[in-house]
């Protein structure tokens, strides 16, 4: 199953990166402070949880009034490790890939592809941003040569425990899976499952709630 | 900002498409009963938490010791609204449209593709999986033609707001939003927008975790 344990529960670890999502766009309206209050209701959830999550990283938070947007945003970069940079490649330079490596906003944050992969002849040689789809025959002495952090996984359901195999025993020490299928990987192995129907699924709800709690409340 | 009131908060709301994921998990084991310590223990989150959730929509939950999967997994479904159906378009038949366009399990679940658009004249008239790929100037025609509950943006930031526009004043009544940026759509229609990057940034975060507390236990 991979890395579950973390020293913060991941439920905190996920709010973290819309905090800096609207903090950020704080900073360029020019914002300097905000009440905890304020960004608080901008973001939807109470005052006390950004306290509380804030909290699991030490003793930051709110000086006099409010929070300095800046150094939050500043230090939940740090937090979230976007201090620094990450190698990645992706596995399978189908639609998704591509439209992921496409993503140059990414490479901002610090994450460098250094590379695509995949079976089809077709696709290989070929050239997203500069960067070469290479054989994915190839992957393990690429692995060897070059230190990768971060394998993104894009490829179909049946081919996605052997490429984690290979990813896991050849150095790579996370994998961002859309492969829609759950790995089976070392303890020390972070993975991050990706399933927008989740995300699709908030919509359907949405939808109906109205009828569904005329429902509820009748019975 | 679009439809920002829920009856129940957004954060239940995200956690119920998981607690399906593992129920149909659980029921495709043939487990029939789970035990609420179990289930949370499997999904990482507390037994009253579920219960909590739960408890938002009425009066379901516990029987005897613990919870009956189908039962359980056929409740959450139809609070998802997932016993229904719902068309759809995607607008923007790039590398993510057509990758999304793919996803044939949205199909299972009651989402309806009827059709892709684009402005890009080598893509117009293609088809993916029988489904055509439309000139987005027929849009509007299209929308008055055909009920669309769901739109699915798939297009670069700077046409996002102008398509938004013509979603809405057509009769979608949800947007699912990759186009990286926000919407302004009237108080009625719901967005959903997708940002990759907070699942990305949790894998950097957790990259960096232990460095992180070191730093954090020597203050």
């Amino acid at each position: 199953m991979g890395k579950e344990r973390t020293k913060v529960s991941m439920a905190v670890i996920r709010r973290l990166p819309r905090y800096q999502r609207y903090l950020d766009e704080l900073f360029k309206n020019d914002v300097k402070r905000i009440s905890s209050r304020e960004l608080s209701e901008r973001m939807g959830v109470t005052a006390s949880q950004i306290r509380q999550d804030l909290n699991c990283f030490g003793g930051f938070g709110q000086q006099g009034y409010g929070y300095n947007v800046e150094d939050l945003y500043n230090t939940i970069t740090d937090i979230l490790g976007l201090n620094r940079s990450y190698n990645t490649i992706i596995v399978g330079a189908g639609n998704l890939g591509q439209a992921i490596a496409g993503y140059t906003n990414f490479e901002k944050s610090g994450f460098t592809l250094k590379a695509l992969f995949d079976v089809n002849p077709k696709l290989i040689g070929l050239r997203l941003r500069d960067i070469e789809i290479l054989d994915v025959d190839t992957l393990p002495d690429f692995l060897h040569q070059h230190k990768v952090d971060i394998g993104i996984m894009c490829i179909p359901r049946k081919a996605a425990q052997q490429t984690a195999d290979i990813l896991t025993s050849n150095g790579v020490r996370a994998i961002w899976n859309f492969s829609m299928t759950d790995l089976d990987v070392p303890a020390d192995i972070i993975v991050e499952n990706v399933h927008l129907s989740d995300s699709l699924y908030t919509i359907s709800y949405r939808l109906n709630e109205e009828e569904l709690f005329n429902k509820i409340d009748k019975n």
